[in-house]
């Protein structure tokens, strides 16, 4: 930590400053500027990260040097993170695509849907069992039935199922049926969640909050692996800006940061990124070149009796003539699909 | 629902939009302009809520005419829900005071608080057992230790307890210590957590999601209300904008813009909305002046070590300062505190 | 400047970024940390500023320790400024309301606006003649024509004029008709029309930029302060946000900041910052209340045949009203309307 | 426009409405709801944008249906734009490469960026001498001097000049120089210079504004078409969101929408859109996947000592290994570069 003196702090609000850090079993470093001193605390981060300093007299502001987590970042570990899904990998020159309908609505859609799918590449089946929705009159999902159907389509296919956690309470019954839990942007902030999937037996993707910054996203997976479950996946689905075209604004910016910051894969959801169909396609391929390990996109047999997102889903037919795009590109970069 | 058909549209196009609409029980009214026709349905706003008519061939976008939520409207409810907690009154004319320490530390830094705050004319002591942080590493509250602390102190000197809940798991045993049940804006969008509340017997305050806009804030008040506790309490505590000056951005306009749209109080937390001492003073008076119902205010008996937002804490030689301001502001505008 | 070095940066590294400082002309003093050394710069601001050291091999990120603005600054002056308009006056203890139309659209309709703004108690009459559209087709304002309508209202009825000025060449033109020239947020940044305004006779309101940060907006007076015009009045209208359900998110916060970094007056655009008719009352007394040196209001004799913003204008009836308020709220807050 | 009236409209408000729209000349359909009438207003779009409807009795909501811009829409030419700089093209197959230096700062510098950036295969060479800076005391740039060299440099070796003009008066000079006049973030809403550009005889680069959307940019763009100059060339260059980690978040999907709404070309800025060197190759592949016509990229001999911009400036090396991917990838997707 830095911390900036007001140009008009005298010197014993400097002493005061030193003494408190002193106290506090850290060493201090003062550099006397022409308009202000500057302290620079060295020592322990978490003794650091106690110090309130601000609100000391003559404090003008801190500024912090370290982030806080640790075990996500590609300091901690160098090589990649390949997360192997029952023999389906993610991560390194590992490709992946899942795919499927917004929600779990019935056995003939997710079975039209799962066919259609695996017919066109994907190696997951994606749907919603438990659906968390802004209003409360809104369809919520079919539950356990919904995870049944996911489990039983995938298993016909030959795919492996993606599906979203929303409370801690879910996890067990949810792991018997999925290959991976996901959490939602509306709950990468719910602290109580991640801790429990810190304790979970099966991957975990991790979707960027509505409007959660790179450091709180990659805070967010430190809670998951500090509990034990190292296999995490970052899912960027869009932020929320002042842009009302789109849905979301889709920050392909960070499929390089993450790569950058963190030895953990990441994927992009263009559906929910974009929030209209037309967008999917161009947006997956840009997906692609950035780097992204893989690619989340719903397909709905027929999007326009969709029981959500109707607007955001690829018809089958879409979606195979996207693979086909999706499959030469990522040949073109190197990986693995 | 009203739906406009694309300048292209052919009248093939038009004829199964409304064959779609009919099919699903609604009317429709056509409008043919010079540029392009538009479809309006009638009909139940359930039916219409189920549609999704944006993926059919020839039209070009749909407008939502009516809101989801109904509970919570004005339109519902035309008088302003008065809130008793066990004879403090909030709503109406009736103006509380909420302050308090961000964490619960020790025995001593809350008593001290307890007594400060109640001096000063406050009604409610705040005070976080269970605390939502960014990182796994920061101090995470010292739970029902910490309850039992915030009651005695309140108790001692005749002060109602807030104090938030950050996991369904936990309300049986908050409910046992606390007045008043909080939800923090990292929680908005917990809809689990919001279900739960919704059994509850203690008033829930809701805090402002961090880019959570009205509609979705009133939905979540929906959730809970729907649920059958009809005692909830806005809490606008700012929202996350490009501006970095500020922690958040304190939106004032929306305590007018929820006394026009719902009938429940709110109440503003000036602390977090700007993080930063200096700007609490005249953020609460601009509150009051704007309608609003209550103050919700950090005060720390030593922000200089405080365990968390120390930056943002008032003394308690400010707090009572801006107290007096408030009292005076208050009667001003014909409001009881 | 401060220099965070990455934790895996060389000695050479290092030494290479002290030798680089040390070139320049200026001192360094170095923190080694557990995790990375820090370099702290030393000496003229003028000079760091020009340093890119971010590029330099080892750097991890550069952090600015002092602002650019230096003649805005509370610092460089510590009493408040207070503008003398031909004998009205704003800032310190003065609060100044400038009220009006839009857009000049007629002189029927200027003079029933100006006889009710002066009715009302306002000392601006506030209109464009010059009028930045979104779009090419919508109405540009009456140019000349409307900056005589505009001072022959003013004259009539003993107000003082402010109106927009939007290119440099017109500078001259409008100084003979208006008592202060205003620069509206999309031209903020018109750096161009900055730099001429320095050179204005009359005083300056200069609004804050559709997203522009609290240091952007005091660069910008700083411009016109550093050609030799002081007389600069800054403006909140709102800022843009992912928040639809207002035209922009007024920032109130923004009052208190500038009166803690700047000695010059700062007014309240309710109507721009909420564009909504009923969040204009209760967000101009929360302007009064957090600090404002005035507001500046839209006030049409008949909004619903305005050219332009008829949604957000008052009626002369409507900010009758108000100003009954604000002149008290002004007087209990201790200052003189 | 389409009108809502409230659920407590009275028949005689329907019928004022009803009124005052066909005495402007303009017809009505009514749509009777369950819940509240909706009024459909039919005829010429210019009087119905000059009604402002949300103002009167009993009026909830009024929503537009089609937008302003008619001149850059792909409805009203539906084949890609190509604008021929002098044998050089941009839109449709054409692939163009912008490159070279933030600003020009001397003949050494910009004769070896030239050289850098054509041996690596640009058809541009970019760089200001026009500079719009944040902070009045920041290089303003070497005016008129600066175009020779760039004149100069460009002619050495072959290559196309793009470079700012931020004044109106300044076109006719710039246009002795330069080959495609560049419209800087910071200037998308000044409208005179957009006016003025409309009569200029070059092509135009509009960058969008820092938090310009989608429609406000498309509008920009018809400034310049309805005065009569039809060759403007978008550029996305990120937009300002709460995210602080990247300068800007570059808005990927706007190269989709723009060339779904529009028959321009559009290039992407990955320097400004990121700020960061290590983001500029990704960003560059994902807009090329994207759909993208063109890349401006900021390259400087020796970023370390620029005198702006130097974080995001790629070195001659990392410039020709970035050109080397982007000629594999534009004629992987099928463009001539």
């Amino acid at each position: 930590m830095v911390i900036v003196m007001n140009p008009k702090a005298t010197q014993a609000d400097i002493e005061r400053v030193v003494a408190r850090i002193e106290k506090a079993g850290l060493k201090t470093h003062l550099s006397t500027g022409e308009e202000c001193t500057i302290v620079g605390v060295i020592g322990d981060k978490k003794k650091i990260a106690g110090l309130e300093m601000n609100v000391m007299p003559g404090v003008d502001k801190t500024l912090r040097i370290t982030e806080k987590y640790k075990l996500v970042s590609r300091n901690f570990q160098a090589e990649d993170t390949i997360i192997d899904v029952d023999g389906v990998k993610i991560g390194g020159k590992h490709f992946a695509v899942m795919a499927g309908p917004c929600a779990v609505e019935s056995i003939e859609q997710l079975n039209e849907a799962a066919r259609a799918v695996k017919k066109a590449g994907a190696q997951f089946l994606r749907g919603g069992a438990f659906k968390p929705r802004t209003s409360p009159y809104d369809f919520q999902g079919l539950h356990e039935e919904g995870l049944k159907l996911l489990r039983d389509a995938a298993d016909r296919e030959g795919l492996k199922v993606v599906t979203e956690v929303v409370d801690h309470d879910d996890i067990e019954l949810i792991e018997k049926y999925a290959d991976i839990l996901q959490v939602g942007a509306r709950n990468m902030h719910n602290f109580e969640l991640l801790k429990a999937l810190g304790h979970a037996h099966k991957p975990v993707m991790l979707k960027r909050g509505l409007s959660a910054t790179i450091t709180e996203w990659l805070n967010a997976a430190e809670y998951i692996m500090s509990g034990g479950n190292t296999n995490v996946i970052f899912c960027e689905r869009g932020i929320r800006t002042y842009e009302t075209y789109t849905r979301n604004t889709l920050d392909l910016s960070a499929v390089a940061i993450i790569k950058e910051l963190s030895h953990l894969p990441i994927v992009v959801d263009p559906s929910h990124g974009t929030g209209k169909r037309s967008l999917v396609a161009p947006m997956s391929k840009a997906a692609v070149a950035a780097g992204a390990d893989g690619l989340i996109i719903e397909v709905h047999p027929h999007p326009e009796v969709a029981l959500s997102d109707g607007d955001q889903s690829l018809t089958p037919e879409d979606f195979e003539t996207l693979m086909g795009d999706i499959k030469g590109l990522t040949k073109f970069v190197g990986k693995v699909l």
